[in-house]
């Protein structure tokens, strides 16, 4: 999508063949691109949420296998970095779907080979993302414009927590690409943008690409979606999720239950956007089985922003040695999903409808752990 | 309550005759006191959140009116204070109340008779507080002993939202009241603090007093609650309430209705604590007939906190010229609700509980407007 006018993607290999990011830790007061020229920084990029969002967790995750390869190319070096990779954040799927899907394809090849295939299959991935997404969006688009009729031009609200937008993927994002593709196709569409404490993705992601490309939006605190739901003010809701279970229970951005609960007792669809890598089809009950990372207390005590002088700084807001429970993530319970958006279509979050639009992936995957 | 070993009342008059409060908006970082010494000290305190809470609301307002009664104590002067310190604040009723209160009192008298009368009203108003939140917190205390006696000693775990402790109120606050007495009855109790954006009233108000009482505490963001209910590590939700209507509806700080459902959904009781002037017993649909306030959006889009250098200062967390809406209270369906916790003892939020439990009080009340 556009920053100021130019395209970009939120990963990308530069003529040079190194491979960039943009530092979203910067964002929205300050576009940064880093160059991750190790497999260490690729883990600290993960880690540290210089890049986040499950879809471009994997496809860093890509690049850091192929970075390493081109480093050291052994067997050795294949499987330490599948673990390092994998150890960075717990709870996304997709990470380990791309560290598979890489060791998968380069597990077999003489490791002089490595490093060219590792390079053109993370850029494959990157390419099916940016592709996965766009049909998502399209799919998407045919909810939002039967709302829209149903509501006669008036304008279609839609709520959405956290960032599940185009700088949580390689590109167009999932729950905004139907939001995109709506725009484009001239539907009168407004964003409530939860501002999704405690990193604030929601204010300083979703608003920063909703602003970047002219689409009507309001941040609102993550404590007033209810309320607006209750008023009738949102038509429907459109999150992302980290993990999918093969039952549709959905692992996303903490509060997410919250507005599931909330839009069910008003009668407000809740649609979960999502690429198909996303689902872990070897998990059934998402709330026993996902394994939910617990952050530093540090980041419910502080808030991150730019002060008068235009300085990045971070200020607490709790009395000095507060304690602080972090948990990153909740799984809303399939039965407060209205369906799922996915690259083939819409779907129930039901274990038969899952399965049946995903017969070719829909058996539990033995993991390709080198 | 106690700060580093000391009593104090959120507001009180000075030996000198002076009102002072505690300037809540440099809390937790700051303990600053004020003195209030004109009508419009008192109606910009209350507007701009120096003090906030709907009993320390009702409280201030009704000293607002004594020092005006000093400076002028004529039936205009009378008329135009109710009128300038109700304009302050829309949703609690409290304000209302203690106005309407101070109006019944002073009206009839020749105005020459009516400062000092006002002062020990509004003296009254505040130790009638102090004694009704000692006796929710009495209430509230066998609620919490029976769920520490069902769980055999082993941790009680209460969620609040906001601030409702002292610093809401005279002293004892409201939904603190039942944690500070279990503590003092020697019950191993916890308190899960809910952030609550956008003005981080418990960051800054609710961390700050069960820090300075050494109650067992943790901050999480608005958005952690369903998650800690879903896994059982909740038992017990108390919030206060801004205005409760004659059937049970409450309104309160937004967001918590989100709390409610998720409550409700995981079958954990929601209890709200309050005083019976906060019951509006005029309005019974409270999502229909309680105006809520929308506030300033730089309060969402901007987060207070301590700088690495020790100042309070303001950050800016969206991108520049960010739209946002800012509703600053909901209205939690009374069927969502377990039990109110009064002065008078607990009760079911329904009309007909209520009116038993106040017959003298459920009748609609004319408003004494002077």
């Amino acid at each position: 999508m556009k920053i100021d006018g130019k395209p970009y993607r939120s990963i990308w290999r530069a003529p040079s063949g190194e491979v960039r990011i943009i530092d979203q830790r910067w964002l929205p007061h300050e576009l940064r691109i880093a160059t991750l020229a190790t497999r260490e920084d690729f883990a600290a990029a993960i880690q540290e949420m210089w890049v986040r969002g499950a879809p471009l967790i994997g496809a860093t995750a890509a690049y850091g296998v192929a970075v390493q390869m081109a480093h050291d190319p052994s067997d050795a070096a294949l499987r330490e970095t599948w673990h390092i990779l994998h150890a960075t954040r717990p709870t996304a799927i997709n990470l380990k779907w791309a560290l598979d899907d890489m060791a998968r394809v380069l597990a077999p090849l003489a490791p002089a080979e490595r490093a060219d295939a590792a390079f053109a299959r993370a850029a494959e991935i990157c390419d099916q993302d940016v592709e996965i997404n766009r049909r998502i969006g399209l799919h998407g688009l045919k909810i939002i414009r039967e709302i829209a009729r149903r509501k006669a031009g008036r304008r279609v609200n839609v709520l959405t927590h956290c960032n599940a937008g185009w700088p949580a993927t390689v590109d167009w994002g999932t729950a905004t690409a139907p939001i995109y593709h709506a725009v484009e196709a001239g539907i009168n569409v407004h964003v409530f943008v939860d501002e999704t404490r405690p990193r604030n993705q929601g204010a300083h992601l979703t608003s920063w690409e909703l602003n970047s490309h002219g689409v009507s939006h309001e941040l609102i605190v993550d404590n007033a979606g209810g309320h607006l739901m209750q008023h009738g003010e949102v038509d429907l809701v459109i999150v992302g999720t980290d993990r999918t279970t093969a039952r549709g229970d959905v692992c996303n951005k903490i509060g997410t239950y919250l507005k599931a609960l909330a839009a069910r007792a008003n009668g407000i669809p809740f649609y979960v956007a999502l690429p198909s890598p996303t689902i872990d089809w070897t998990v059934s009950d998402g709330l026993r089985d996902i394994p939910i990372e617990e952050r530093g207390g540090a980041e419910v005590t502080h808030v991150q922003g730019r002060d008068a002088e235009g300085r990045i700084v971070s200020v607490q807001i709790s009395p000095d040695g507060t304690p602080a429970r972090n948990p990153a993530f909740d799984v809303t319970p399939a039965e407060l999903v209205t369906a799922l958006i996915t690259e083939r279509g819409v779907c129930a979050a039901d274990e038969t409808a899952m399965a049946a639009m995903f017969p070719d992936l829909a058996t539990p995957r033995a993991s390709s752990r080198p």
